[in-house]
Protein backbone atom coordinates (compact mmCIF):
# COMPACT_ATOMS: atom_id res chain seq x y z
CA UNK A 1 0.00 0.00 0.00
CA UNK A 2 2.73 2.41 0.83
CA UNK A 3 4.89 1.63 -2.30
CA UNK A 4 1.56 2.39 -4.12
CA UNK A 5 0.72 5.12 -2.49
CA UNK A 6 4.46 6.56 -3.04
CA UNK A 7 4.20 6.08 -6.34
CA UNK A 8 0.83 7.70 -6.89
CA UNK A 9 1.72 10.79 -5.15
CA UNK A 10 4.47 11.60 -7.20
CA UNK A 11 2.95 10.89 -10.63
CA UNK A 12 -0.03 12.74 -10.18
CA UNK A 13 0.55 15.00 -7.06
CA UNK A 14 -1.16 15.11 -3.12
CA UNK A 15 -4.87 16.72 -4.86
CA UNK A 16 -5.00 13.94 -7.85
CA UNK A 17 -4.11 11.09 -5.77
CA UNK A 18 -7.29 9.23 -4.26
CA UNK A 19 -7.26 6.69 -1.33
CA UNK A 20 -9.45 4.58 -4.37
CA UNK A 21 -6.77 4.43 -6.51
CA UNK A 22 -3.87 3.79 -4.02
CA UNK A 23 -6.46 1.13 -2.99
CA UNK A 24 -6.63 -0.04 -7.12
CA UNK A 25 -2.98 -0.07 -7.55
CA UNK A 26 -2.11 -1.97 -4.69
CA UNK A 27 -4.92 -4.48 -5.12
CA UNK A 28 -6.72 -3.76 -1.72
CA UNK A 29 -10.03 -2.30 -0.60
CA UNK A 30 -10.37 0.89 -0.13
CA UNK A 31 -11.73 0.79 3.44
CA UNK A 32 -8.22 -1.34 4.42
CA UNK A 33 -6.39 1.71 3.49
CA UNK A 34 -8.94 4.09 5.47
CA UNK A 35 -8.81 1.51 8.23
CA UNK A 36 -4.73 1.12 8.42
CA UNK A 37 -4.44 5.34 7.70
CA UNK A 38 -7.59 7.17 8.23
CA UNK A 39 -7.30 9.85 6.21
CA UNK A 40 -5.27 10.46 2.71
CA UNK A 41 -3.09 13.75 4.65
CA UNK A 42 -1.79 10.85 7.04
CA UNK A 43 -1.15 7.67 4.42
CA UNK A 44 0.41 10.38 2.65
CA UNK A 45 2.70 11.18 5.59
CA UNK A 46 3.15 7.77 5.99
CA UNK A 47 4.18 6.81 2.52
CA UNK A 48 6.75 9.95 2.47
CA UNK A 49 8.15 8.88 5.99
CA UNK A 50 7.36 12.23 7.30
CA UNK A 51 9.76 12.76 10.87
CA UNK A 52 6.54 14.97 11.94
CA UNK A 53 2.97 15.67 11.17
CA UNK A 54 2.79 19.11 10.54
CA UNK A 55 -0.96 18.98 11.93
CA UNK A 56 0.52 18.45 15.20
CA UNK A 57 2.41 21.51 15.22
CA UNK A 58 0.81 23.90 12.89
CA UNK A 59 -2.34 24.85 15.55
CA UNK A 60 0.26 26.49 17.44
CA UNK A 61 2.05 28.50 14.58
CA UNK A 62 -1.30 29.79 13.71
CA UNK A 63 -2.92 30.88 16.80
CA UNK A 64 -1.04 33.85 17.38
CA UNK A 65 -3.07 35.29 14.30
CA UNK A 66 -1.86 36.56 11.16
CA UNK A 67 0.37 39.29 12.61
CA UNK A 68 2.66 36.96 14.20
CA UNK A 69 2.34 34.52 11.44
CA UNK A 70 5.80 35.30 9.49
CA UNK A 71 8.06 34.74 12.76
CA UNK A 72 5.94 32.18 13.86
CA UNK A 73 6.66 30.08 11.33
CA UNK A 74 10.58 30.41 10.71
CA UNK A 75 10.31 29.38 15.06
CA UNK A 76 8.68 26.69 14.31
CA UNK A 77 10.48 25.34 11.10
CA UNK A 78 13.61 26.04 13.76
CA UNK A 79 12.48 24.59 16.84
CA UNK A 80 11.44 20.60 14.67
CA UNK A 81 14.96 21.43 12.90
CA UNK A 82 17.10 22.19 15.93
CA UNK A 83 15.57 19.29 17.81
CA UNK A 84 15.72 15.09 17.59
CA UNK A 85 13.95 15.50 13.69
CA UNK A 86 17.17 16.89 12.21
CA UNK A 87 18.46 13.58 11.05
CA UNK A 88 15.48 12.61 9.28
CA UNK A 89 15.23 15.77 7.83
CA UNK A 90 18.64 15.84 5.95
CA UNK A 91 18.04 12.56 5.21
CA UNK A 92 14.83 13.65 3.51
CA UNK A 93 16.66 16.43 1.58
CA UNK A 94 19.49 14.74 0.53
CA UNK A 95 17.04 12.25 -0.56
CA UNK A 96 15.15 15.02 -2.59
CA UNK A 97 17.76 16.81 -3.95
CA UNK A 98 19.15 13.67 -5.43
CA UNK A 99 15.93 11.83 -6.79
CA UNK A 100 13.26 13.63 -9.25
CA UNK A 101 10.63 11.42 -7.34
CA UNK A 102 11.32 12.32 -3.53
CA UNK A 103 12.21 16.08 -4.82
CA UNK A 104 8.05 15.91 -6.01
CA UNK A 105 7.15 14.10 -2.78
CA UNK A 106 8.87 16.83 -1.19
CA UNK A 107 7.46 19.78 -3.09
CA UNK A 108 3.91 17.44 -2.17
CA UNK A 109 4.34 17.76 1.17
CA UNK A 110 5.59 21.40 1.33
CA UNK A 111 2.72 22.35 -0.38
CA UNK A 112 -0.64 20.14 0.66
CA UNK A 113 0.62 19.95 4.13
CA UNK A 114 2.27 22.75 4.94
CA UNK A 115 1.93 25.90 2.57
CA UNK A 116 -1.64 25.50 2.31
CA UNK A 117 -2.41 25.05 6.13
CA UNK A 118 -0.67 28.52 6.71
CA UNK A 119 -1.88 30.42 3.53
CA UNK A 120 -4.93 28.30 4.20
CA UNK A 121 -5.97 30.72 7.89
CA UNK A 122 -5.26 33.83 5.42
CA UNK A 123 -8.45 33.17 3.03
CA UNK A 124 -7.05 34.73 0.24
CA UNK A 125 -7.69 33.79 -3.73
CA UNK A 126 -6.23 30.34 -4.73
CA UNK A 127 -3.51 31.66 -7.49
CA UNK A 128 -2.61 34.44 -4.08
CA UNK A 129 -2.11 31.97 -1.70
CA UNK A 130 -0.05 29.67 -4.02
CA UNK A 131 2.07 32.29 -4.80
CA UNK A 132 2.68 33.55 -1.47
CA UNK A 133 3.25 30.61 -0.25
CA UNK A 134 5.70 29.98 -2.79
CA UNK A 135 7.41 32.69 -1.53
CA UNK A 136 7.39 31.58 2.00
CA UNK A 137 8.63 28.20 0.74
CA UNK A 138 11.81 29.96 -1.11
CA UNK A 139 12.76 31.59 2.36
CA UNK A 140 11.94 28.62 4.38
CA UNK A 141 14.11 25.99 2.35
CA UNK A 142 17.04 28.84 1.83
CA UNK A 143 17.05 29.11 5.95
CA UNK A 144 17.09 25.08 6.14
CA UNK A 145 19.61 24.93 3.22
CA UNK A 146 22.29 27.47 4.74
CA UNK A 147 21.95 26.86 8.30
CA UNK A 148 21.66 22.86 8.11
CA UNK A 149 23.23 21.58 4.81
CA UNK A 150 25.97 24.47 4.01
CA UNK A 151 26.24 25.53 7.12
CA UNK A 152 26.95 29.14 6.17
CA UNK A 153 28.25 31.60 9.28
CA UNK A 154 26.81 33.12 11.55
CA UNK A 155 23.31 31.49 10.18
CA UNK A 156 24.63 27.95 10.80
CA UNK A 157 25.44 28.76 14.97
CA UNK A 158 23.33 31.72 15.35
CA UNK A 159 20.56 31.11 18.08
CA UNK A 160 17.36 30.48 16.88
CA UNK A 161 15.86 34.02 17.98
CA UNK A 162 18.13 36.08 16.47
CA UNK A 163 17.19 34.07 13.15
CA UNK A 164 13.26 34.70 13.67
CA UNK A 165 14.30 38.67 14.05
CA UNK A 166 16.31 38.64 10.57
CA UNK A 167 13.62 36.79 8.83
CA UNK A 168 10.59 36.61 10.11
CA UNK A 169 9.84 39.95 9.10
CA UNK A 170 10.69 38.52 5.10
CA UNK A 171 8.02 36.02 5.64
CA UNK A 172 5.70 38.34 7.05
CA UNK A 173 5.59 40.78 3.83
CA UNK A 174 5.49 37.11 1.71
CA UNK A 175 2.45 36.34 3.74
CA UNK A 176 0.67 39.29 4.20
CA UNK A 177 2.18 42.24 3.07
CA UNK A 178 2.47 44.40 -0.48
CA UNK A 179 4.29 41.81 -3.00
CA UNK A 180 4.61 42.04 -6.71
CA UNK A 181 3.09 38.42 -6.77
CA UNK A 182 4.82 36.06 -9.58
CA UNK A 183 2.47 33.52 -11.95
CA UNK A 184 2.71 30.58 -13.63
CA UNK A 185 3.59 31.10 -16.91
CA UNK A 186 0.88 29.21 -19.12
CA UNK B 1 47.04 20.06 -8.00
CA UNK B 2 43.19 19.83 -8.52
CA UNK B 3 43.00 16.99 -6.07
CA UNK B 4 45.04 18.84 -3.41
CA UNK B 5 43.80 22.21 -3.75
CA UNK B 6 40.08 20.32 -3.32
CA UNK B 7 41.15 18.62 0.01
CA UNK B 8 42.91 21.80 1.41
CA UNK B 9 39.83 24.41 0.76
CA UNK B 10 37.18 21.35 2.11
CA UNK B 11 39.67 21.39 4.61
CA UNK B 12 40.59 24.69 6.11
CA UNK B 13 38.59 26.60 4.04
CA UNK B 14 39.26 28.90 1.41
CA UNK B 15 41.00 31.94 3.60
CA UNK B 16 43.20 29.31 5.43
CA UNK B 17 44.51 27.98 2.50
CA UNK B 18 47.30 29.06 0.42
CA UNK B 19 48.95 28.42 -3.36
CA UNK B 20 51.46 27.59 -1.59
CA UNK B 21 50.39 24.60 0.91
CA UNK B 22 48.57 23.52 -2.03
CA UNK B 23 51.22 23.27 -4.02
CA UNK B 24 53.15 21.58 -1.28
CA UNK B 25 50.55 19.17 -0.71
CA UNK B 26 50.68 18.16 -4.35
CA UNK B 27 54.99 18.06 -4.56
CA UNK B 28 55.12 21.01 -7.33
CA UNK B 29 56.87 24.13 -7.17
CA UNK B 30 54.31 27.04 -6.40
CA UNK B 31 55.58 28.83 -9.29
CA UNK B 32 53.85 26.01 -11.48
CA UNK B 33 50.30 26.59 -9.60
CA UNK B 34 50.84 30.20 -10.30
CA UNK B 35 51.29 29.40 -13.83
CA UNK B 36 48.74 27.57 -14.40
CA UNK B 37 46.07 28.75 -12.40
CA UNK B 38 46.75 32.41 -12.23
CA UNK B 39 45.47 33.25 -9.13
CA UNK B 40 44.12 31.68 -6.01
CA UNK B 41 40.62 32.77 -6.76
CA UNK B 42 41.25 30.39 -10.42
CA UNK B 43 42.65 27.88 -8.64
CA UNK B 44 39.34 27.70 -6.19
CA UNK B 45 37.01 27.83 -9.43
CA UNK B 46 38.85 24.85 -11.14
CA UNK B 47 39.52 23.05 -8.07
CA UNK B 48 35.89 22.76 -7.57
CA UNK B 49 34.97 22.65 -11.79
CA UNK B 50 32.67 25.81 -11.04
CA UNK B 51 30.59 26.28 -14.30
CA UNK B 52 30.54 30.00 -14.03
CA UNK B 53 33.62 32.56 -13.12
CA UNK B 54 31.27 35.09 -10.81
CA UNK B 55 34.02 37.38 -11.42
CA UNK B 56 33.07 37.53 -14.79
CA UNK B 57 29.39 38.79 -14.28
CA UNK B 58 29.35 40.74 -10.89
CA UNK B 59 30.46 43.91 -12.31
CA UNK B 60 27.51 44.32 -13.90
CA UNK B 61 25.62 43.28 -10.74
CA UNK B 62 27.39 45.81 -8.79
CA UNK B 63 27.34 48.80 -11.43
CA UNK B 64 23.96 50.23 -10.76
CA UNK B 65 24.67 50.69 -7.48
CA UNK B 66 23.91 49.82 -3.96
CA UNK B 67 20.00 50.85 -4.17
CA UNK B 68 19.72 48.47 -6.97
CA UNK B 69 21.85 45.55 -5.74
CA UNK B 70 18.92 43.55 -4.06
CA UNK B 71 16.79 43.30 -8.11
CA UNK B 72 20.38 42.60 -9.55
CA UNK B 73 21.50 40.23 -7.51
CA UNK B 74 18.52 37.83 -8.13
CA UNK B 75 18.21 38.73 -12.10
CA UNK B 76 21.98 37.55 -12.17
CA UNK B 77 21.51 34.57 -10.35
CA UNK B 78 18.07 33.88 -12.42
CA UNK B 79 19.91 34.48 -15.70
CA UNK B 80 22.80 31.69 -15.05
CA UNK B 81 20.28 29.26 -13.81
CA UNK B 82 17.55 30.01 -16.67
CA UNK B 83 20.26 29.45 -19.23
CA UNK B 84 23.22 26.45 -20.26
CA UNK B 85 24.83 26.83 -16.92
CA UNK B 86 21.74 25.05 -14.98
CA UNK B 87 22.72 21.66 -15.51
CA UNK B 88 26.28 22.20 -14.20
CA UNK B 89 24.76 23.75 -12.00
CA UNK B 90 22.21 21.19 -10.63
CA UNK B 91 25.00 18.84 -10.48
CA UNK B 92 27.19 21.23 -7.86
CA UNK B 93 24.26 21.48 -5.62
CA UNK B 94 23.19 17.78 -5.78
CA UNK B 95 27.04 16.95 -5.03
CA UNK B 96 26.86 19.77 -2.18
CA UNK B 97 23.50 17.93 -0.18
CA UNK B 98 24.80 14.40 -0.60
CA UNK B 99 28.06 15.29 0.24
CA UNK B 100 29.86 16.89 3.45
CA UNK B 101 33.12 18.03 1.32
CA UNK B 102 31.46 19.45 -1.69
CA UNK B 103 28.93 21.08 1.08
CA UNK B 104 32.17 22.88 2.56
CA UNK B 105 33.25 24.20 -0.98
CA UNK B 106 29.83 25.32 -2.21
CA UNK B 107 29.54 27.45 1.27
CA UNK B 108 32.96 28.57 0.50
CA UNK B 109 32.65 29.71 -2.92
CA UNK B 110 29.42 31.33 -2.46
CA UNK B 111 30.88 33.14 0.82
CA UNK B 112 34.44 33.59 -0.94
CA UNK B 113 33.32 34.41 -4.52
CA UNK B 114 30.06 35.55 -4.66
CA UNK B 115 28.89 37.30 -1.39
CA UNK B 116 32.16 38.98 -0.30
CA UNK B 117 32.43 40.76 -3.43
CA UNK B 118 28.87 41.74 -2.86
CA UNK B 119 29.01 43.30 0.28
CA UNK B 120 32.33 44.17 -0.45
CA UNK B 121 31.01 47.20 -2.44
CA UNK B 122 28.97 48.48 0.91
CA UNK B 123 32.05 49.22 3.04
CA UNK B 124 30.65 47.62 6.09
CA UNK B 125 31.92 46.08 9.47
CA UNK B 126 32.97 42.38 8.75
CA UNK B 127 30.53 40.98 11.02
CA UNK B 128 27.60 43.22 9.91
CA UNK B 129 29.04 42.03 6.26
CA UNK B 130 28.97 38.39 6.79
CA UNK B 131 25.76 38.35 8.52
CA UNK B 132 24.16 40.48 5.94
CA UNK B 133 25.59 38.07 2.91
CA UNK B 134 24.73 35.25 4.77
CA UNK B 135 21.23 36.01 5.04
CA UNK B 136 21.63 37.15 1.51
CA UNK B 137 22.42 33.71 0.58
CA UNK B 138 19.30 32.19 2.48
CA UNK B 139 17.56 33.88 0.09
CA UNK B 140 19.47 32.52 -3.41
CA UNK B 141 19.86 29.48 -2.00
CA UNK B 142 16.04 28.83 -1.46
CA UNK B 143 15.18 30.42 -4.75
CA UNK B 144 17.42 27.97 -6.49
CA UNK B 145 15.82 25.06 -4.68
CA UNK B 146 12.35 25.72 -5.03
CA UNK B 147 12.40 27.08 -8.78
CA UNK B 148 15.03 24.44 -10.04
CA UNK B 149 14.97 21.79 -7.53
CA UNK B 150 11.68 21.01 -5.92
CA UNK B 151 9.71 23.32 -8.67
CA UNK B 152 7.07 25.36 -6.72
CA UNK B 153 4.30 26.55 -8.68
CA UNK B 154 4.70 29.55 -10.05
CA UNK B 155 8.06 29.71 -8.83
CA UNK B 156 9.13 26.90 -11.08
CA UNK B 157 7.55 28.81 -14.19
CA UNK B 158 6.99 32.23 -13.75
CA UNK B 159 8.70 34.70 -15.60
CA UNK B 160 12.31 35.42 -14.20
CA UNK B 161 11.57 39.43 -13.82
CA UNK B 162 8.63 38.36 -11.80
CA UNK B 163 10.99 36.95 -9.32
CA UNK B 164 12.98 39.56 -9.51
CA UNK B 165 10.06 42.14 -8.67
CA UNK B 166 8.83 39.42 -5.33
CA UNK B 167 12.11 39.09 -3.55
CA UNK B 168 14.62 41.31 -5.27
CA UNK B 169 13.26 43.61 -2.37
CA UNK B 170 13.91 40.83 0.55
CA UNK B 171 17.38 41.06 -0.65
CA UNK B 172 17.65 44.89 -0.63
CA UNK B 173 16.74 44.53 3.30
CA UNK B 174 19.25 41.72 3.81
CA UNK B 175 21.60 44.48 2.08
CA UNK B 176 21.37 47.91 3.10
CA UNK B 177 17.86 47.53 4.82
CA UNK B 178 17.30 47.69 8.48
CA UNK B 179 17.16 44.40 9.63
CA UNK B 180 18.36 43.08 13.39
CA UNK B 181 21.30 41.19 12.40
CA UNK B 182 22.25 37.46 13.70
CA UNK B 183 25.18 36.44 15.20
CA UNK B 184 27.78 33.71 15.60
CA UNK B 185 26.86 31.57 18.84
CA UNK B 186 30.70 31.40 20.49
Amino acid sequence: MLAAARTAFAERGFDATSIRAVATAAGVDPALVHHYFGTKDKLFLAAIEAPADPEAFLPEVLAAGPEHLGENVVRMLLRVWDGPMRPAGLALVRSAVGNEWTARLLREFLVSQVLRRVLGTLDLPAAEGEARGALVASQLVGVVMTRYVLRVEPLASAPAEELVAAVGPTLQRYLTGDVALPGRRD
